[in-house]
C-alpha cells in the first residue's frame, strides 16, 4: 500500500518528473535490431511519453529523432531515410543521427542556417540484438550500457521470445515479476497429473526473503520440496525495469524487460539467455522465432510499436475461454503473458493501479522493498543530486538467477552468490535446476 | 429550467455527491434473476459509478463485490465461481458473498490474515424477477426491498418486456415518463387510419394536474375525449428513478426504471404487471421473450451490461429513415424506445442535458415538480440527515396508475385513489381502460 | 514561432474567444447549395465550435439552428422539414428559417408562449454554389457577402473540385498555402522527367516578397526560371481563412477555404475561376465532378460534415506507399491535398500545432506576416472595438493570383496590381500564366 502522492511518484515518468528523471539516466532499450535496415522505413517510437522517430542510415548507425521537424513540427515520420539522413518530407530538411541538419533545399544556397538547426535526438547503441536509447541529460557523454549478461554472450546463447505492448503502468508489470506466489496460482492446470494448461507446484505459499543488491533488489521464495529440501525460487530486479527471472532446468535465464511507453502503455521484451552454452531447443522451437510466441497479435496500427499489440485486450475480455476456465486452467485465458496482462490491466484505476486501495500480504515483500527501493532513488537524484545505481558502473548488472532444490540447512544468499554474480558456474552438489512449469 | 449548480446537484450520482447519496438509500435492481446461474460466469456490474462483479454462489445467493480484489485490485471479474464463494484467479484468494476472504492459498496456513480481509460488498436481494442492490451504508441492516406491486403479484401476472443501456443521464430518461405531451407526437404514426407506425390522438395539448404523494410525484395528463369525457392518463414517478406509466386496456401497468450505470449511462427495465390476471396475451408474444422487444442489439462488448446495447445508437442515428419518416411515422426512426433515446441522448451538453438553457412549457410541470421533489430530498438527507420517502417504509410504493376517460365532472384523485394505492380495483362505472396505441 | 499564449489566441475559436470573435464578424461557407433541397433531410453542422442544424425550407430558403430545440434541448436534427419550418420530432415545437416558433402543438389554443420562442438562428446567404453562415452580433443586420470575384462569376466560369474535413486547427491549413517553398518538394515528383507523380522545378529556395493589402496579406514567391526572367507566384491571403492560391496557365484561379469547425477540425473548400472565360477543360474532367477528386472518402457518420472526411487519415498513415516514395514521389501519399493533410495534421501538440518550438526560416515570411495580421485584427476588435477588415467594404476581397515569368527587373508588384485587383486582364508582353505542376 503506498499513499496516494508516492504512486503518484513512483508511477509517472514523463518529462520532469521525479521518476522520469531517474529513466532519464539510464539506457533503455526499444526495438529489435533486426526492426531497422539501412535507409529502410522509419519507425514510430514512443518512450517516457516522448514521440520520436527511429531510422538506421545508410551507414547502419541507428538515429532517434523527435517526431515533430524543427522547422515547422511536421512528423518526421513520413520523411525518407535516404544518403546518411532522415529528410523531412514538408520543405526537404534532412537530420543526420545526431540530429544535425545537414540539408536545406528551401534556403538559398549561401544560408548557414541548416548549421544552427538541431533536431532533438537522442544516443542509441546496439547491444544483445536490440536497439537502446539514452534519454538523458548527457547526451554528449552518455554512460556505458548495462552489462545484462545477455548483451554479452555470443548470439546463439540468446534467445528473443516475446515484444508486446500492455495497457498499463511499467511499475504493475514490474510487480508482477517479483510477486512469486501467482506463478502457481494464475498459471496453473486445475489438474495437478494433466499435461499442458499450465504449471503446477503444491506448495502455493512461499516464504520470501528480500536482500538489497547494488543493482536493485533480489528475492529468493522457498517452498517445501520434500522432507530435506527447500525448492527456490531466485529473481533479481535491477533498476529501473529490468527483472531477471528465475533460471530454467539448463541454466538459461529469462529476463522480463517493460519499459514506459508513457504512464499508461508498456514496452514489454521477454528473452532468455545462458552463460554457458547454447539453450535446451525446446525454448527456441517454431512459434517464438517470430517474437510473438505463436499468439494471436492485432493487424498493425500507425501507433508507436503499433505491430506489437496482441489480440488479447481488455475489450475482448483477453479472449478468456469459461469452458476452459472450467475444465483446464485457473483462468481459461491463453498464455502465461496474456494471463499475467489480464489481471495486471484489470486493476482497480486503469492504466495506473490504485495502491492505497491494497491489503498486501506476507508474499508481497518483493514488491514492498522495491517500491521503496525506486522511491528513495529518485528522490535522491531529485533531491541531492545523487546518480542512481549503476549509471556509473554498468558491470554490477551483471546477474544471474537461479531455480534449485537446496538442503533444508543451506544459506542460499551465500551459497548462490559466485552464480549470481556471473562469477562462477553453478555450484556442484548443492541442488539442481528445475522448473516446475508447463510447457 | 435550472441552475447550473441545481443541474450538476440533481443529475451527478457518483460516491459522495448528494444525489448519489440520496441513491445509496434505496434498493436498485440490475439484471434479472436468470443472467446468474449458481456457480456460473461472473457478470460486470456498474452501478452509480461504481465498478462491481455480480455471481451467484452455489446455494443460489448472490454477491456483489467490488470489482478489484482487496489484495492488489485485480479484476475479480475473471475470477472463478466455485464452492460458496468467487476466487480471485490472480493469487486465490477466495470470497463469499458477504465479501469475507474464505480461503488465502498463498499465506502460511498457520495465518489468521484472511479473517481480517473483506472484499467491499453491497447487499443483494431478489423479488420480481430481478436482482437488486443496496449501495448505502446500512449493509449490516439494510431497509426493506420497495413493495412495488409487481414484485408481490404471482410471477405469471408480471412481464419483462425490454432491458437495455442508454447513453445519457438517468435523469433525461425520468423526464421522458413524466412528458405526457410527447407521446402522441414523438410516437405518433402520421396518418390517422393507419395501422401501425404509431399512436394517435386528436389532442396534442393535454392539461397537466400534478400532485405530490409519500412516495414521490403522481400527475394526471387530461385530453379531450368526447363532449361528455376526458381522457386521463396518470403516471406515477416514485423516488428516485421508478415510473409506473399509465396503465394498458386490460389494466396491466408498465413501468420504467432507470438506473444509473454511471452519470452519463442508465441502465433501462421496461415491464408490467397486472394486478388481478394474466396480462392480455398480446403484450407477451414472440419477440418480447428475450428482453429486447426483438430489435437489433450490439455484439455483446466486455462493459458492464455489455449485451445490452441496442444497435440504435447516436453514430448511426438512431437507425433513422427518413423516407418512413415523410411517409409513416413521426420520426422515422423504429420503436418507441429507441425513439426515446433519440430524443434523450441527443440533447445539448451530452451525456446531462444543459437544463439552464430550457425554456418549459405548461406540459413540463410534473418534470419541473419532480426536479424540485429530488433537490429537496437529496439536500434534507445532506443537511438536516433526513432519510427519504419510503426507505423506512417500502409500503408507500405500492401504487398504480391508470388511463381512463372519466366524465368532467369527475374528481380524478379522489376517485381513482383506492385504485391507485393498490387497496381497490378499478371503479365500476366511471370510466374504462383505454390505450390509443399502435401496436 | 510564437508565445504559448499567442498560439491560444491565434488559434482557438469558440464563443467567447478574441478569434472566435474576429470569425463572427464574417461570413462563412458551410454547404454547397446543392446539399440542401427543399424541404429536404436536415444537415448537421458544427462551426467555430458550435453544433447546428441546416435545413432548406419550402421556400427555397436556408435556416441554420442552433441543433438543440429550445424548449429541452434535443436535437434538431431528427427533425421534420415541412411547410416553412424545421419541426422537432420530440414534442412538434416547429421553426422556421429565422427561429420563430411556429407551432406549439402541445400547449392550449389559445396560448401566446410560441410567439415568445426563439431557437437561436444565424443568417445564411448563398453565393457562388455555396451556403454561407453569418454567426455574428448583427444577425438582424448583418454585414454584406464577401465579393470574391468566384462568387461573381458566370457558374460556368466557376468549378467546385473538393471538399473535405481535415483533423487540425484550421490555421495549420492556412499556413500551407503561405508556404510556397513546399510546393516543389512536399509535392514533387522523384525524376525531373517522370510524367505524373506531382510536381518539379529546380529553384527550390524561393525568395518571398510580402505585401499588406486592405484585405490581408499577399505575398510573391521568387524562383530563378532562365538568365532573364524570374517565376513569380502570386498568393493571396484574405482575412480571416480564405487563401487564393497561384494562377493557372488560362489565368484560372485556385481558392481554398479553411474554415473552423472547432479548434480541431477543419472544413475545407477548394474550387476556382477563370475571370473571362470557362476554366481549360482538363480541370473540369470526370473524378472532380464528385468534389471528391476521385479520391476513396469514409462511409458517411452521423458527426457533422461526416460525408466528407478522406479515407486517408493520421490511423491509416494516409495511405503511405513506401514503394512508391521510393521510385515516385517525394512522399508516397496520393494525391496533393492528403499530402498536404500528412504533414499538416502530424504537427507536434494535436490538433494544434505548438508553435512556440519551430524554427522558421527565410521562406516562412508570409506565414509570420499572416500570423501578426490575425493576432493585430482579433485584439484590435477585442480591445478598441475595431471592425476588421472587409466587413464593412466586401469589394475589398474582389482579389485575384497570377503565375507569371517576368524580366528580372520587372516590379510585379506594380505591374500586376490592375490584374491582381480585378480591374483589367493580365497586362501582356510581361509574361504568362505558368503552371509548373503535374496532372
Amino acid at each position: 500500500m503506498l499513499k496516494p502522492e508516492e504512486n503518484e511518484l513512483v508511477t509517472r515518468v514523463g518529462p520532469g518528473t521525479p521518476m522520469g528523471d531517474l529513466f532519464r539516466q539510464y539506457w533503455l532499450p526499444f526495438m529489435y535490431s533486426w526492426e531497422l535496415a539501412p535507409d529502410g522505413d522509419p519507425q514510430r517510437v514512443r518512450l517516457l511519453g516522448e514521440d520520436l522517430v527511429a531510422f538506421r542510415d545508410s551507414q547502419g548507425r541507428v538515429g532517434l529523432l523527435e517526431e515533430g521537424c524543427p522547422h515547422r513540427l511536421a512528423s518526421l515520420y513520413f520523411g525518407r531515410n535516404e544518403e546518411q539522413g532522415l529528410r523531412c518530407v514538408y520543405h526537404g530538411w534532412k537530420f543526420d543521427v545526431a540530429g544535425q541538419c545537414l540539408d536545406m533545399p528551401t534556403e538559398p544556397a549561401s544560408s548557414s542556417f541548416k548549421e544552427r538547426i538541431r533536431a532533438v535526438s537522442y544516443r542509441t547503441a546496439e547491444a544483445g540484438g536490440v536497439v537502446w536509447a539514452y534519454l538523458g541529460p548527457h547526451q554528449a557523454d552518455p554512460p556505458g550500457l548495462p552489462q545484462y549478461e545477455w548483451t554479452l554472450v555470443p548470439d546463439d546463447q540468446r534467445l528473443h521470445s516475446l515484444k508486446m505492448v500492455r495497457d498499463c503502468n511499467w511499475l504493475q508489470s514490474v510487480e508482477g515479476d517479483l510477486d512469486s506466489a501467482h506463478l502457481f496460482v494464475l498459471h496453473s492446470r486445475l489438474k495437478q497429473d494433466a499435461t499442458g494448461g499450465g504449471f503446477f507446484h503444491p506448495d502455493l505459499a512461499p516464504h520470501l526473503e528480500v536482500v538489497e543488491t547494488e543493482a536493485g533488489v533480489m528475492y529468493g521464495s522457498r517452498r517445501n520440496e520434500d522432507g530435506e529440501h527447500y525448492y527456490w525460487r531466485v529473481t533479481q530486479f535491477c533498476l529501473p525495469c529490468f527483472n531477471l527471472i528465475p533460471a530454467r532446468e539448463d541454466g538459461t535465464i529469462p529476463s522480463q524487460i517493460w519499459v514506459p511507453i508513457d504512464d499508461g502503455q508498456t514496452l514489454n521484451f521477454f528473452l532468455m539467455w545462458n552463460p554457458e552454452r547454447v539453450p535446451d531447443p525446446r525454448y527456441n522451437g517454431g512459434p517464438r522465432a517470430d517474437q510473438r510466441q505463436g499468439m494471436p497479435y492485432q493487424e498493425p496500427t500507425s501507433h508507436a510499436f503499433g505491430a506489437w499489440r496482441p489480440l488479447a485486450q481488455r475489450d475482448n475480455d483477453f479472449l478468456q475461454d469459461r469452458a476452459k476456465q472450467r475444465t483446464e486452467s485457473m483462468t481459461g485465458i491463453p498464455g502465461v503473458p496474456i494471463q499475467d496482462s489480464a489481471v495486471t490491466v484489470s486493476m482497480t484505476g486503469r492504466p495506473i493501479v490504485d495502491r492505497s486501495r491494497e491489503h498486501l500480504g506476507s508474499t508481497d515483500a518483493a514488491i514492498i522493498r522495491v517500491r521503496r527501493r525506486l522511491i528513495a532513488a529518485a528522490r535522491a537524484l531529485r533531491e541531492q543530486g545523487t546518480i542512481p545505481p549503476g549509471v556509473d558502473d554498468p558491470s554490477i548488472f551483471r546477474r544471474r538467477t537461479s531455480s534449485a532444490f537446496l538442503r533444508k540447512d543451506a544459506d542460499w544468499v551465500a551459497l548462490l552468490d559466485p552464480w549470481h554474480r556471473a562469477r562462477a558456474p553453478f555450484p556442484e552438489g548443492l541442488g539442481t535446476y528445475v522448473y516446475h512449469g508447463g510447457p
